[in-house]
């Protein structure tokens, strides 16, 4: 059976995959980054392909999972924010030392496609992933294939205006919904609050802690009324934006994924429930909603399965 | 050269075309609809076909734009609210009848990807394009493919919420785009200002007759303030959610049609700006706002072209 080689670049580590080419992991290895820069990432990918090959086998394609702003499929990393990158040529780099076809793709894009080919949207030919982790993004999957649109940048759900001219978003511009839901936003709305002494409850469970969404759903639960301000308000233009994607793309399954959907599961379904009303009747008769169903994995496989020539 | 043929079907007229597999207009013959029924229907499509044919040569399969709900590829009409159908077998009754290939189609649809081809976005491989008229709807390609979604349903531009329990819409839900900024609902809102008293501009410049945008873009330049306040909300409903679909869709181009569009200058322009403003950063980057070029050809050109065996 054909292997493939996934990588995931994240902020602290990475990690990598022997992948089958039905998107079964076969085996996975991490290595810490001991420094941000190319070289420690390029070696660091290097030491853990050369760990997991040892177990899984040789990949004969690898597809490396990117944060950041690419350059086309040229594997050019224009800008990576968690890493401090510009313009570096992880793709070039890591066909040297690999020796073999190297393919990088935006993250979401990998785990989106993970999903698609081996998790909750399998067989699914038309299916929106949407992540909220510490940001909020998502992947289109139409007529069985990503869209990337004509830059590459198709998916940009965290960056819908759901207030024109309101809160500041970390892309510089205002009013995205990412400044209202996304998990670094939701933990500075919680810290802001706490601080203006608007909320006991928080402060109560928090401690002097930073707020995580698993403390805003208890929050707001309990009654706390800045907590339910801005977990309402999370919901509101989660669910909408949302819904009104359900509209346009008509998909057949939606799947929801990232780390503050999968841990506050009372927003998600919040979210879900919301989604399901605001969005078309039409489109409303063809959508199931799903969690997504490989965790941290979805990344790894659809990586290396994107890496497969076509 | 290949040819094919190209039909409308209208709520007063069917109109057939013979077009060059390239996209370009041979002949066109139009049949007034004595009644809407769809024997009276298909008689008028044939012949107008056999009237086109003679001068413009025989088409070797038939694509027919449809207004109204589809099955799938089909060619089953599910409903038609203009013709007052409901389950109506068109393609079928088409095919017995022109004794070729025959496939019916979403109109916008067929007009998106007519100018796909031979207009606006022709070279574009990711467009959105939004039609303004009567309703308001749009039609998604992406990697050079019509986007069907899940349902064949994709692309209802005009019902995505804009006011969450707001304006009861044609559709029966509250709140969409197009109770806003449809023309419909636009002559609706200018009709019930002026019984209201509240806009003597418009009723000065309507003198009894029923509002066009045309009426309401010139009443709201003169100052009238009934006719400035429906102005503005249709345009700034339009232009978010417009901005939004550009940061979500990536697209390289965004086609402008329809009536309203055509008709009322200023509003189209404004609509523009705003969604140039709204849209993320990177998006904005990539896309160019155009408006369609073919008028009512597009739909002929697109469902010709759509007929092609692949």
């Amino acid at each position: 059976v054909k292997k493939l080689l996934g990588v995931d670049v994240g902020g602290t580590n990475v990690r990598a995959a022997v992948v089958g080419e039905e998107g079964k992991l076969l085996a996975v290895a991490k290595r810490r980054l001991a420094d941000r820069g190319p070289d420690a990432v390029v070696a660091a990918v290097v030491q853990a392909v050369d760990e997991v090959e040892k177990s899984g086998g040789r990949g004969s394609a690898c597809g490396v999972g990117f944060a950041g702003q690419l350059d086309g499929e040229s594997g050019l990393v224009r800008v990576a924010p968690n890493l401090g990158w510009r313009d570096v040529p992880l793709g070039e780099l890591l066909q040297q030392r690999l020796a073999r076809p190297v393919s990088v793709v935006n993250d979401l894009s990998a785990a989106a496609w993970g999903e698609h080919r081996a998790g909750a949207s399998k067989g699914v030919n038309d299916a929106f992933t949407v992540f909220v982790g510490s940001g909020v993004g998502s992947a289109i999957i139409a007529n069985g294939s990503l869209v990337h649109g004509a830059r590459g940048v198709a998916g940009e759900f965290g960056h819908v205006k759901v207030v024109p001219g309101g809160r500041l978003c970390g892309c510089g511009e205002q009013g995205c919904l990412e400044a209202y839901a996304g998990g670094h936003n939701l933990t500075a709305l919680m810290e802001e609050a706490i601080a203006a002494k608007r909320s006991p409850g928080l402060e109560a469970l928090t401690q002097g802690t930073a707020p995580t969404p698993v403390h805003l759903e208890e929050a707001a639960a309990a009654g706390d009324s800045a907590a339910v301000e801005i977990f309402d308000r999370a919901v509101e233009f989660l669910g909408v934006s949302l819904g009104n994607q359900i509209t346009v793309l008509n998909p057949g399954v939606v799947v929801l994924g990232g780390g503050v959907l999968a841990h506050a599961p009372g927003l998600r379904e919040r979210v879900k429930a919301r989604a399901l009303e605001i969005c078309s009747r039409t489109s409303r008769a063809a959508v199931t909603i799903r969690d997504a169903a490989l965790g941290d994995d979805s990344g790894l496989i659809g990586a290396a399965l994107l890496s497969m020539p076509a």
